[in-house]
């Protein structure tokens, strides 16, 4: 029995996205619920990260996940057996999740008692960035393979991002991948940016990460007392 | 100085993409030029593959290069210096082609003479992937760092190419990476599907893929006797 509803999403009706995330972000602040979107390329390991996220948080935070994708239920499912609530969404063909198609998962996975809920987007450098989906904060993954020159290829995703992950550093030996020019370059594109050197796979620069994303979920909660 | 011209390509008038992709198929065909669209995710190694695409087959084929990206002329500059004429599109933040794009760039590009034109089309894999761009044959290069689950998450990028490259198999054995599981899942999308599992880094598996191209140059045009 599959442990994850797969909600087909509907193309939004609403002309001003922008307009309906500030909603959106408005109403989940009303139930103190914390929205993460997290974008990267396809194959970058969002949902390892993730799996190892919920790990590290799930003791003293509610989670949900939404995964979004155009087509298969490969990652709800390994996301379902971390134990937290999780809900497939299928975009039909359509490359990014806009704010309604995002309340559409919402609404379905219950998300009340939630004090985070993480969107894993769909696996794409271009079209998620164009989309405010009324998440808190923005996150994207890059990883080592896909190399250090993507901030000068696809400048948007990394200017509307909070946080960059740069994952499987395990494998930096392997490619030809300069950590100090990526740095450089995304800075470039966003001064503003957090940069998580990672490898979801060994754990190496996990704390760092999860420890900067309890604090954040504890100043955006009107306590530093958790749900549940 | 830059040994090649930006072109800032515009969005297209044409309502019927299809109906369009066979006329510049049509007009390709009356000067013998092949066209090859390549798609794939950010950082698959596109440019590094092409580049020993075009060593390879440079002396027996006149080869011309286009190279769509949102933004920057990375991938063009390096194309430049392997000698073949080069073009870098801009799409202005679309992440797509379609044919009267590509029309676009082949006018800017000047294809007569030319035997084989590659079309480097935008780093995702689902936009590209729903625009014919009016090319003969399409490729995608999917490498191992992605994962053997691609062909379960993005159906038709599978569906639509003849050939599926993977590379980056000099990696293999720092990932969890299955060849005859995507192998299995890419030919459940599509059982046409040719496969070559290459590393351009390290040459291996290059010269099954080269030999299928040009075999495939060779039998669209004319006559064996190739241009030049």
């Amino acid at each position: 029995m599959k442990e994850y509803r797969v909600l087909e999403v509907k193309q939004s009706i609403f002309a001003n996205n922008d307009k309906d995330a500030d909603k959106l972000r408005q109403e989940l602040k009303e139930e103190n619920t914390f929205l993460l979107n997290v974008m990267s390329s396809p194959g970058s390991g969002k949902t390892t990260m993730l799996t190892k996220t919920i790990a590290a948080l799930k003791e003293e935070i509610q989670i949900g996940v939404m995964e979004a994708d155009i087509d298969s239920d490969v990652d709800a499912d390994t996301i379902a057996h971390t134990g937290v609530k999780v809900i497939q969404l299928h975009t039909g063909g359509m490359c990014h999740l806009d704010a309604d198609m995002t309340r559409q998962g919402i609404q379905q996975l219950g998300t009340e008692e939630l004090d985070l809920v993480v969107l894993e987007n769909v696996g794409n450098l271009v079209c998620p960035a164009e989309f405010d989906t009324g998440a808190v904060k923005n996150a994207m993954i890059l990883s080592v393979p896909e190399g250090h020159d993507k901030p000068l290829k696809y400048p948007l995703i990394f200017q509307v991002c909070d946080v960059l992950i740069i994952n499987k550093i395990d494998v930096l030996p392997y490619f030809d991948f300069d950590l100090d020019k990526v740095r450089e370059y995304a800075l470039m594109r966003n001064p503003k940016l957090k940069i998580f050197p990672i490898s979801a796979k060994t754990g190496e620069g996990m704390e760092d990460w999860v420890n900067w994303l309890r604090d954040e979920i504890r100043s955006y909660q009107d306590s530093s007392e958790l749900k549940g």
